[in-house]
């Protein structure tokens, strides 16, 4: 069993992709999380098809995030 | 009775598919699930139509999920 | 009065159709639910005009359901 | 004053006519609610313009109900 | 300082309109109200440009309501 | 720091615009809130483009407020 | 580990850029925020495409907001 608060805790420092609930992908390192799947992601890009849009440090609300993986 | 939470643990390394309220559907091994129904799948993929996209492992957010089922 | 959960209670094991707020419709025999209204259908199908797919076992997420009917 | 849920106590028993949030209406007698306002409706019917679908007794969850009137 | 459930408060039996989140408006006399919002309106008519449609008594979920003012 | 509900408190009597989720604009005097965000707003006028529509006296619900400021 | 509110708190007085669920994006000083994430930000803003609109200081209730970085 891995519990998804876990799951976040080894992908700390990883690259992962957010999607969220506007459709948006955003990808970057993930470098904090609290236990409502806030999370704050490093060197942060958005993903819009070929159009790549720097982002930096961004801080996404948990309530706004579909889904999350390691890339 | 079969406890919605009970289901999910007999499907622990099961594959499952999952259908998000954006409308995506993702495939893979449940691995993990909270409380919250935040699920943890494994080997996961995309599925839209006849485009797979691999996600390998994927924190799924409870409150984006509209159904899972074993396939 | 007949309390909601009570109506559940007294479908189990009985046909049922789901409406879900994405708007598909699921039919099969009720299984298992719990105080958040997630419910567990056996035999599943999902429901579109003339289209049927079958899903077997499936858990819908109270959040996404509208109206609960025996049939 | 008339507390929301003392109204729906008086209404039980009564016909009344619930308009979802996904814009359908269901009409019906009531035969129960609880604390979320979750309803049971007896020999109830969906109305779509001319349309009727008879639905029978269904629960109706309260997070899907935009509101309620006696007929 | 008038606190928001002050002024349901005020308002009681007093002509009311209200915009529902799915765009509808309802007129009415305030009857009654809870800490949730939800409010029972008598004498109801839902308004929709030109059109009027008689309601008599409703409960509005407090989860659908907008705004609420005095006409 | 300016705690939101502080920020609020210091705009008590002022003219205030307040952006709804449907996307209505209405400006007013802030005349109360609450921990919800729920605020009352004396004088308020809804604008959409040069339309102007007088409110009155009117409660907005905090789960339908997406900005609020000074003007 | 950076706590997504300890992002918040590293970032006071930083300019920040704001995308709301309803698709604008805000950007101003961030002044001020709370547990639910509302903000506060001074010389906000609002710009859609090359249009800009000055708010001033402005509340953003959490539950609109998508995410938050520094510019």
């Amino acid at each position: 069993m891995v519990l998804p608060m876990e799951m976040l805790d080894k992908l700390m420092n990883s690259k992962i992709s957010i999607v969220l609930k506007d459709g948006r992908a955003v990808e970057g390192k993930l470098t904090g999380y609290d236990a409502y799947m806030n999370i704050v992601v490093d060197d942060a890009e958005e993903k819009d098809g070929d159009n790549v849009k720097r982002l930096g440090r961004v801080v996404l609300r948990g309530n706004s995030i579909t889904s999350i993986l390691q890339i």
